[in-house]
C-alpha cells in the first residue's frame, strides 16, 4: 500500500489507512464494533429514517394534548373544551414550520439545521444561539419522553406509581448503552416500534370517532382525581395562551430530520423531505384526533392517570387487550423517542467542535470512545432532570420547547435571510459563491419562498415569547439564564484554542535548539526484582547517564535492596534516601529537585519509573501510580519527562 | 549529607532525606502543609486525647436513652419506667469492658486494638474479623452521630426537619475537609467543644437532680407525638433484651482509645489508660442522669424532638440561653464524634495495609493524597447512608453496635489468651518472645486478669448476639452480610500480593537480557508547531530511528503539515496515513501493529507524544490525551513504551 511516487520524495511516505478496525476496540458491554465504521455504509432509507427522526415528534402526541388539559384546569372541567380550537391552531403553526424546514433540508443536504442555517447567514453568534438551545433541548427530550413513557406504565400498573423515578432513571441508562452501540443498530431495532405505535394510535382514534359517530363513545368512566396548574382563575387570555403554548410541545422534534439530514441515503434532500412532510401529516393526524376525542369522553389531566390510557380504555371498553397494546405501543415510542436526542446531541457537538466551539476530539468519527462522553454525559443530566423534577412531565415541560422555538426562529430568519440574497443574484450567473460550504442558487420562486420562510419565522418567534412569558416562573427561567451560560462557554473554547494556535505557532520561532543535549536518567525504584530490571534495562538504552533511587523506609528492606542490587545492578549508580517517617514521595521530589537545581543548560531528565501491569485492571488500585504521582508533582517542570515502563505480569 | 562511608562503597549512595515537604503540595482548599509530618511531634496529651477520643463515646448519651425508649413504646407508655433498670445493666457492663480495655492498652501501647490483639492471640482469620467489624462501625459511627446532631438542631428549629438530610451530608462534608488538614489541628479545634458539652450536660443534670429532690420538676410539656419500632406488644423479656441492645450503643466509642494509643504522648499505655478510665466515668455519670431524669420528666421518644431536647427545656423551664447552650453542646460533640472515626478509619487501613490485607499505599504517612482516598471514601459511604436511612438515628441504630461488640468480644477473648499463656511462662526467664512485637511478661496476678478479661468476652459475646437476634429484621442482616464481605476482599488483595510477589521474584530468573538492543521511535503529531518540534527533539535524543506519523483526515491541512515538515523536520522521516472517514485513532493502531508484526528480536518501541500543558489545568478538558488513549490500547504489548513530552504553554 505504500505508494511508490511518494515515497521517493523522502522524508514522505504516505500510506491509505486500513479500514479494518482494531480487534482491542472490542468491549464485552457494548458489543464488537460495527463491521465498518464507514459513514456511507450507516446510512438510512425512508422507512428507517421515519422510525428513527419521528419517533420524537410523533411521541409528543402523547402528552401534549394533557399538558393543554392541566393549564385550562385551572379554569375549571369547563375549559377542557378550549382543547379542540387550540389543537386547531398548533397544527397550523405546525404546517407552516414543516413548510419551511421542507426548504431547509433541501438547501443544506450536509445537515446542521438551525446551527448550520444561522451560521452561514447570520454569523457566528445566532449560530451559537440555536447551538445552546438545541443542545438544551436534546437533554430535556430524553427527560420528558421518558418521563411520559413511564407515566403510561403507571397509568395501567398504579402500584408502580412510587417508583416511577427510579424506572424513568433506568430507561435512560437502557437507551444510553443501546447507543452506544452505535446508530445503525437503533435504526433496526426501532423501525418495527415506531410503526407498531402509528398503527395502534390510527386504530385507536379510528375506532373513537367511529363510536362517536354512531353516538356509542361514553364519557371516561372512574376519572382520576384532576390536577392543576397555578392558581384559580377564569378562563383569560393569558390563561389560553398558557395552554397553547404548552400545547406547542406538540411540535418538539419536527427540527431532528433537518438536523440528521446526512444519515439519510442518497439524494438526501428528497428522501429527508419527503420524509419530513410524511411525518407532519401522520402528527397533524395524531394530535387533531387525540384532542377531539379527549374532549369527546371529557378526559381529565392527572399524574395519576394519562390521557391516553383515558382514551384507551374508554374507546376499547376497558384495559384489555387493545388497552395494553396502545399503552405498550406509546411507552416504547417515548422511550424510543429519547433516542433521536442521543442520535442528535453527538451529531452537533461534533459540528461545533469542528468549528472550534466545542473539544475538537469530538469531531473524530468512529472511536466511539470519542462520542461516548457525549452520550454518557447526556444520559447523566437527563436523569439528573427526572429525578429533581420527580419525573412529572408537568413539572419538566416549562423548561422544554422554548429552546425548540428558538431554533426554529433562528433557522426560518436564516432562511428568509437566504432568499433576500439569493433574489438579488443575476439568474444568468448561477451557482456563485463556488467557494462556500452552501452555495447560492437563484431560485425564481424565492420570493414565494422568503414569505413563507419569513411568517414561519414571525409565527415561532411570537410563540417563544408567549412561551418564556407564561412559563417564566414555571421553570422556563432556568433555560433562558442556561442558555447564554452555555453560549459563554462555547466562546470561551473558542478563545482557548486561538490562544493556543498562537503560543504554538513557529512563525517568529527562529532557530530551533540542538538535538545534541546531555540525558541524565533517574529510576526510582521500591525493590529489586523484574519490574525494576526492565525499568533499568530501557534506562541504559537512553542514556549511560542513569541513577536508580531507592526510598528507605524500613532499614531491614534497605539492606536487601542493597544486596540485590549488588547482583543485578550491573555497576549502576543507586542513591538511598532515608525517610524514618515512612514518607515516601516527599524525599524523591527533594532529591529530584537538588538535581534540577544543579543541571546544566540544555540538558534533559528522563524519570524512568517501572509499571506492572496485572492481568486484571482492578488490581491496579493494589499498586502505587507513582508515574501519575510523579507526573503531577512535575508537569509544569520544563525539560523533565517522565516514562512508564510497563512490566506484563500474566 | 551524603556520607562519605557509604559513599566509597560504590555503586551505593546513601542520604538522609529533608524533612521540608515540598512546596508543591499546598493546595488551597486544604491548605499548608503541617510544618514537619513527623509522627512523634504529631502526639497528644491526655487533655486533648480525652477531648478527640472521647467525644464518640460520650456523645452517644445523646441518643442511647431515647433508642431504649423508642422500643419500649411498643409495650405503651407504662413501659418508659424500665429506662432506667436498663441503663444501670448497661453500666455495669461499660465497667466489666473498661476494666479490659484498660489491660489492653497496656499490653498493647502501639495501639490498634481489637485487630492487633486478636491478630497477635489468634492469627490472621480472627483479626481480620475485628478489622472488618471497626471499618464497618467507623462508617456507622459518622452516619449515627451525624444524623443525631441534626436531630438536635431539629429540636430547636422544627422548620428545619425537611431538611434534616441535606445538613447532615453538609456536615460530613465539613469534617472530611477538617481532616484532610491532619489531625493536631482537629485536636485542638475539638477541645473547647468537648468540654463545653461535658460541663453543660453536669449542670443540666446538676441541676435536674437537684430540682427533683427539691420536688419542682414537672413532667414534659406539650410531649411530641410518640414514635416506636415494630408491633404493638407486652412487656416481654424479647422486648426488654431488644430495648437493651439499643441502650448499649451507649458503650459504642469505648474502644477508640485502644485503637490511637499512639497519638498519646508517652508514657502512652498510662496516659491512654487514665484517659479511658475518665472518659469512663464521665460516661457512665451523664448516661445514669440522663436515663433517670428522662423518667422523671416522662420524656417520650420521637423524630421531631429528641429527649435531650425534652429534658433541657423541662429542667431550664423553657428555651432559654441554657436550654440553646445543651442543643448547642450536643450538636457539636456529636458532630465531632464523628471526628473520632474520620481519624480511626485510616489508622487501622494503614495497619491492615503494612499486613498486605489494603492497598499498600495506605501504609506511606505523609502525603495527605494517600490517605485522602480513605477519609473520602468514609465520607462518601457515611453520606450515602444517611440518605437511605433519612437521617433517622433509630432507623440506623440496627446497623450499629454489632460490630462493636464483635470487636469487644475478639480483643477481650485475645487478652484471656494471652494471660493464660503468660501465666504458664517461668517467672524467673522473662520477658521472653523477644522476636515477637508484643512480647509476653510473666504477670503474677495472670490469673485475676484472665478472669475479668474473660468474663467481659463473655458478657459482650451475648450482647453481641442478643444485638444480632432482637435486630435481625431491623438491617441486622446487612452488617451480617457485610463484615464476611469485607473479609473475602482482604483475602483476595493479600493473595494477589502474594501472586505478584511470586511472579516478579528474580530466584530462577537467570541472566537478563543483554542492554544493548534495537531502539525505534514513533512519534505522531498532528500538526507541526512548538510542541510537535519539543517531541521529536526528545526523540531525536533517544534514537536515531525515529519515524514521525501523521493521521490525515483534511487533505489540505496535510499539505501545510508537509510543507512545514520540509522546512523543521529536519530530514526525520514523515509518513502520513490517510483517514477519509475521520478516524484518528484506529490508523495509527494498525500502523503500530504493523511495526509491531516485523520488528526484530530485542527491538524496543517508544511512541512519543506531544503533550500539552496549559496554564489552566480545565483546558485540558480540550486536548485529545493522545498518550491516554495509547497506553490504553497498548500496555499489554511487550516491549512498547509510551512517553509523554509536556510542552509547558504559559
Amino acid at each position: 500500500m505504500i505508494d511508490p511516487k511518494t515515497q521517493q520524495e523522502s522524508p514522505f511516505i504516505h500510506r491509505t489507512a486500513e479500514e479494518k478496525p482494531s480487534p482491542n476496540f472490542k468491549d464485552f458491554l457494548l458489543g464488537r464494533p460495527l463491521p465498518t465504521a464507514d459513514a456511507e455504509h450507516e446510512t438510512i432509507g425512508k422507512a428507517v429514517g421515519l422510525a428513527v427522526f419521528a419517533s420524537d415528534a410523533l411521541s409528543s402526541t402523547a402528552y401534549a394534548t394533557q399538558e393543554v388539559l392541566v393549564i385550562l384546569a385551572g379554569a375549571g372541567t369547563l375549559a377542557f373544551g378550549y382543547v379542540f380550537p387550540i389543537s386547531i391552531v398548533i397544527v397550523a403553526l405546525l404546517a407552516i414550520v414543516v413548510i419551511s424546514y421542507e426548504q431547509i433540508i433541501h438547501a443544506y443536504p450536509n445537515g446542521g439545521g438551525a446551527y448550520i442555517v444561522a451560521s452561514d447567514n447570520f454569523g457566528k453568534f445566532p449560530a451559537l444561539v440555536a447551538a445552546a438551545a438545541l443542545l438544551t433541548d436534546y437533554i430535556l427530550t430524553v427527560s420528558v419522553s421518558i418521563s411520559s413513557g413511564v407515566a403510561q406504565i403507571v397509568s395501567a400498573y398504579p402500584e408502580l406509581f412510587d417508583y416511577r423515578v427510579g424506572i424513568s432513571v433506568f430507561f435512560v441508562f437502557f437507551i444510553m448503552l443501546i447507543n452506544l452501540r452505535g446508530v445503525r443498530e437503533s435504526g433496526a431495532a426501532f423501525a418495527i416500534p415506531s410503526y407498531f405505535f402509528i398503527a395502534i394510535m390510527l386504530l385507536m382514534i379510528g375506532i373513537g370517532l367511529f363510536r362517536m359517530i354512531g353516538g356509542s363513545l361514553s364519557i371516561v368512566s372512574n376519572p382520576p382525581e384532576i390536577e392543576s396548574v397555578g392558581e384559580l382563575t377564569g378562563i383569560t387570555a393569558f390563561l389560553l395562551l398558557h395552554a397553547f403554548s404548552s400545547g406547542t410541545t406538540a411540535m418538539t422534534g419536527v427540527e431532528a430530520i433537518s438536523n440528521g439530514t446526512t444519515a439519510f441515503k442518497e439524494p438526501r434532500g428528497r428522501n429527508a423531505g419527503i420524509t419530513l412532510i410524511w411525518m407532519a401529516c401522520i402528527l397533524g393526524v395524531l394530535f387533531i384526533g387525540i384532542s377531539l376525542l379527549t374532549r369527546e369522553i371529557r378526559a381529565v389531566p392527572s399524574e395519576l392517570e394519562t390521557v391516553i390510557s383515558q382514551l384507551a380504555r374508554t374507546i376499547f371498553n376497558g384495559q384489555g387487550f387493545l388497552y395494553l397494546c396502545v399503552i405498550l405501543g406509546t411507552t416504547v415510542i417515548l422511550i424510543l423517542a429519547a433516542n433521536t436526542a442521543f442520535a442528535g446531541f453527538p451529531r452537533l457537538s461534533a459540528l461545533l467542535a469542528s468549528d472550534g466551539f466545542m473539544p475538537r476530539q469530538l469531531t473524530y468519527r468512529g472511536s466511539r470512545l470519542v462520542y461516548s462522553y457525549g452520550i454518557v454525559a447526556l444520559a447523566a443530566v437527563a436523569s439528573a432532570l427526572i429525578i429533581v423534577f420527580q419525573a412529572s412531565v408537568t413539572r419538566l415541560i416549562p423548561l422544554y420547547a422554548i429552546g425548540v422555538f428558538l431554533s426554529f426562529t433562528l433557522a426560518q430568519a436564516g432562511m428568509t435571510r437566504r432568499w433576500w440574497r439569493s433574489g438579488k443574484l443575476d439568474p444568468a450567473r448561477q451557482p456563485i459563491d463556488h467557494d462556500r460550504a452552501h452555495p447560492l442558487h437563484y431560485d425564481k420562486r424565492w420570493f414565494l419562498k422568503m414569505i413563507s420562510n419569513g411568517f414561519g419565522a414571525v409565527c415561532t418567534g411570537i410563540v417563544m415569547l408567549v412561551f418564556a412569558v407564561t412559563k417564566f416562573e414555571d421553570g422556563a427561567w432556568i433555560v433562558l439564564a442556561l442558555t447564554p451560560a452555555l453560549i459563554v462557554i462555547f466562546l470561551w473554547i473558542h478563545r482557548h484554542y486561538g490562544t493556543m494556535a498562537n503560543r504554538l505557532s513557529l512563525e517568529n520561532y527562529g532557530e530551533p535548539p540542538p538535538y545534541n543535549v546531555r540525558h541524565r536518567v533517574l529510576v526510582p525504584i521500591s525493590n529489586v526484582h523484574q519490574g525494576t530490571l526492565a525499568a533499568l534495562r530501557y534506562a541504559r538504552m537512553l542514556s549511560d547517564d542513569v541513577t536508580a533511587i531507592h526510598v528507605s523506609l524500613e532499614p531491614a528492606d534497605t539492606d536487601k535492596v542493597r544486596k540485590k542490587w549488588e547482583t543485578w545492578g550491573r555497576g549502576t549508580r543507586l542513591v538511598i534516601l532515608d525517610s524514618p517517617y515512612r514518607l515516601f514521595v516527599e524525599p524523591l521530589l527533594s532529591y529530584i529537585d537538588e538535581i534540577l537545581a544543579s543541571r546544566q543548560a540544555n540538558e534533559t531528565i528522563t524519570i524512568v519509573v517501572p509499571h506492572f501491569v496485572p492481568a486484571l485492571k482492578i488490581h491496579n488500585a493494589l499498586h502505587m501510580q507513582m508515574a501519575e504521582v510523579l507526573r503531577r508533582e512535575l508537569l509544569s517542570t520544563p525539560g523533565v519527562v517522565i516514562t512508564e515502563v510497563p512490566y506484563q505480569i500474566s
